[in-house]
């Protein structure tokens, strides 16, 4: 199953950037879940393309339910949603099909496809495949938030600017949701809008990071070999487009402490136990403690650049050089940020289904 | 299947550091591989702790051969292959069985599986099962190897100590082969050795990185969506006890970059596609790129101190202070990077046998 | 996975009768293989109600690629097919939303999916998915014919008639596929169809079974456990509405035979190994030995039938009487004979890509 | 994963004939459930050979507990379970390594693994290997009676003789699990018993059917579309070596009724919804409906005979008679049942995780 992802509730993406439509299989979930349109059209305004800090593609993000939801619920049954491509001008890539544009996927669907590959506007590479990804979560998130769990992403560091941290989790995840850019605070904010916007007039892109944090999952979730916590969410993390990092709570910086500095110290607290600090980002051995989990993704600057790169002709076997001309994004974050909710909440109902059951969701 | 991995290969793990034995089955390898057991008995050696920088606990990792192996080559049929324990000291945990250490699995064990888990030693979470991780690796490695694909694994950073670069892949793998402390620098190895012994002296632990190159990987391989090449490995990787971060190529790296330097150019080198630099970690679009793949894995330092920890007896919900006397280990970046080449054997031996079968693999 | 059926080569179906569409995702398809539109017509003209021996629903089957296809060929992507839903009379149904059809799914649905199940033409569990399996078969089972691989269905037995036995099977095979109503007898063609005519005329259905051949399948496929031959066919089978037996060679007839009488003798046949007979159904320890792959699915009558049935209403839990007077099929092994093709396509077809890799099937 | 079953309980096998052990893995088990070593030594007796009408091979089948169950109950790990090899008599089959038996696996393993398969009493394909799943059961099976589910098995038919029908489902499954020979008619035990001498008698060997009741599984258990109940029984049931034939409830003798006679009436019975008859088995559109599961499976005569036959060496290709003289059983009927109850077990344990998840077992 290679383009699925999960155990119980498993999504499977389809589509390619010029094709009829990009969409998804939803398959596990309980009968009986609102699916609110609204929701969905409001996380995808979340990725959608915004002002002069992202490409002039628009897409409406018009879906449409195949199956699988009735008279405003799930039927238990497979969900299939299709999103038809619209406003493609497939003209801007087709005189250039076989150059591979650097740390893009064209030579790799080369090697891979052999040719056959739909290359128009990254065919099933491009980054479109992810508002189906949001489309689901736009039917899982509302599902959980109803359990208590609530999930939420900022932009943690763009260019040489950084975030506030979280302080109050619930109150962080709320504000969270209705920023187009999701930066804690509101100075950083500005500032990283201006690293986008000064990269962008250099016909250049900035990378960065973001941070996620999960709370209401409750302890004992996950699997202490393979299916640990961190190994399903990074499996499925890994698919966005543009991530080559991931890390849970202290990650890499664990790297430069001692165990006596890191550990975390359990405590009772109103009788629950907890931990002081949160170096392990609410993972212990695989599985869920009780804390929030907090990840970050690393996301490498926008491949996509309009200054002149070096690269080759992958069938004339040639070298070349690629000025692209096309409407991209100079930055990919702040429109990335849904994407990575969307797909922590996949992992995270799968997961629990795994111990509860897929009736568990609408329970 | 929580404790397997692996689609056309696959690997089940079983057993608790103080049970009968640890163990695998390693499923759909080709018949007729040859079965070396004295390389398998050498991987394991690299993996055993040696002299001051390593726990006191002897492991003889003798290993018995139930199925799968005939006359010395793999049948086709599942190979399981258990690891006796031997050298138990339960009574020193035993007295201990409700207390948390401080960021182990006692806690979550406790949550998941609600006191049943047996708790000797780690149980199920012991990072003895990594032993069969690489008895599993004893097989595939020189497997791959045959395919021209090599692995090696060396200690980027230890406590504040960083290793060189690797510089010529083949020869700086081939050396690593033969190292019991894997580092690239003689003089940066001896200097990391020392933070270690310090670092025990002190009562504590510490923690650090390890990186990763495979090379011999022809482009083509993985998939776009959920089994990329950097999702399965990370996958696998997060499985690894203290493993917090998982990052290809420059990973977090690429925050701090632009598209314009941190983008890997094409050229035709001797009428082969390369790219001129590889940031990208051998990977674009979830899909090797025939460049070396790289990768780096974030250990947090060994939870196990001598030092009093604050913590809670999570049955009577009590606050409580550990002090913990047992064997431990200081450090455990030397021990785990043949558990790292293992699993990522396994990794790309199963993608390249959903590409070309699983009778590739013997051909 | 629960709607998904395949390893390497995995089809999820979707939909719902009266839903906006039926459909499916069709996920390892190695790229390059042609897609003849005009042959998935045909083959969807092959499911189609005929005359006076179906129902008089009118399904054009009219198919939307949404994705993995381009310029004729599979792009090696998941495709994503849809068959909107027309000639839809809800009304029908409506009024009966909790009266269980006596041996339909419309109990055993509230059971499963609580009353949020698109109850209307039996929802999910309607007889017009199959449309959906049979355009995966239209493109599988001429990628299959290609290396040799041929799959034929004809009715062996319809009510108290019988079809003469496969004699030739390369010409049988080729003669089916022309066959509107599969059976290799002419004369006991008619018989059945009049079998069904008179089970028409007095409101009723009629059973009967299935007997497929497939031939080009060398020996060596299969596993021996879980994954034997007749294990995931069988599988794949049971999911065809109405089929309630599966068996291999003689199936249920090897009970009356004995060891002597039963077993099938190797011989040497021009330099390679056949069996004189093949009672095996050609398959032995779960793995083909190179014989046709021969077996048989005993499909129930059709649990439609006008008659006034004895059932409940199981929201008010009251016995009720129910005259079924929908459109309706009196005998459905004319038209289940072409998705028993394709789903034998789809198992086939996995199972060699599981030795060979997906890639086998373009080469 | 080839030689695994199962979604979220899942049971791995592994094993030869004459290797060290067979055994398997069995994973998901809630913790918490008590495993009783003399149920499962029971369970064995019930699959070892009786007097004379099975082998003279005797196997003592004591089992090693490996990992996942402590101090008496399953500790929610993985549970690795060998029975080591004893009273093996590998010199019967060296002799004959090239010479395919006929409707053995001999011929089929040579062309699956080329020569590498471990040929020695039929390795990885032989019967023994059932005796884990047999062990497997003897976990499961006590936990679902808890439940309140009881699964019974006994030989419908056996040469020419039928036993008679299952009148009370629950007496009738108790008698059974006492049985050594487990038929209902204590008169047509006997006679059945007769059948096998005689075959045993003239060097030959008699099929069969058993026929298996499910009861107290609640409606509203398995998917409609690929993982229906008979869809996943009929997978897990023809790994069992010799099943040649799944059928459920009226199953191939549906293909003589018509719609009206075969049809299941629902009726309210003291506020119960139920059916009138059950000829479909229990089982409604793939989901089960509340009444009990029943279904047969075929079983081929014995393949080894003592009879002279015709056959091949598969090296050399030239024609051969071989005439078999090792210990073997007239009859695999008796000795089968307790694998299909522990199969069955396996199967429904599964279905109900899927729906309630993995804790529910132990609840």
């Amino acid at each position: 199953m290679k383009n699925s992802f999960g155990n119980n509730i498993s999504l499977t993406i389809f589509g390619e950037s010029h094709g009829a439509s990009v969409g998804f299989v939803l398959d596990g979930i309980a009968p009986g879940i609102p699916v609110d349109e609204e929701n969905i059209k409001r996380m995808l305004s979340l990725r959608r393309p915004i002002g002069d800090i992202s490409t002039s593609r628009q897409e409406t993000d018009e879906f449409t339910i195949q199956s699988g939801i009735f008279n405003g619920y799930t039927t238990g049954t497979p969900i299939c949603i299709t999103i038809p491509n619209k406003d493609v001008k497939s003209n801007d890539y087709e005189t250039n099909a076989n150059i591979a544009r650097p740390s893009h996927a064209d030579y790799t669907a080369q090697c891979k496809y052999g040719g056959f590959q739909d290359y128009r506007g990254g065919g099933h590479f491009s980054g479109r495949l992810t508002a189906a990804l949001v489309v689901a979560g736009g039917i899982l998130i509302p599902a959980l938030n109803k359990k208590g769990i609530f999930i939420g992403t900022h932009i943690k560091n763009c260019g040489n600017v950084s975030d506030i941290e979280f302080t109050n989790y619930k109150a962080d995840i709320e504000k969270l949701q209705n920023l187009a850019f999701a930066v804690l605070s509101d100075e950083k904010s500005k500032e990283m809008q201006t690293e986008i916007q000064n990269a962008r007039a250099m016909g250049d892109s900035v990378g960065g990071t973001l941070e996620t944090a999960i709370i209401g999952v409750e302890a004992g979730i996950g699997e202490p070999w393979f299916d640990s916590v961190e190994g399903v969410l990074s499996h499925a993390l890994f698919s966005i487009p543009g991530v080559k990092g991931v890390e849970f709570g202290l990650g890499f910086g664990f790297a430069n402490e001692k165990g006596s500095t890191a550990n975390d110290s359990f405590c009772v607290n109103n009788g629950e136990i907890q931990t002081k600090t949160n170096n392990s980002g609410g993972i212990n051995g695989g599985i869920t403690n009780g804390m929030p989990i907090v990840f970050s993704c690393a996301f490498r600057p926008t491949p996509t650049i309009s200054k002149p790169q070096e690269t080759v002709d992958f069938v004339e076997k040639e070298n070349k050089i690629v000025e692209f001309k096309g409407r991209h994004d100079p930055c990919i974050l702040h429109r990335a940020r849904v994407v990575v909710d969307s797909i922590s909440a996949l992992v995270i109902a799968d997961l629990l289904a795994s111990r509860y059951g897929t009736d568990w969701l609408a329970l």
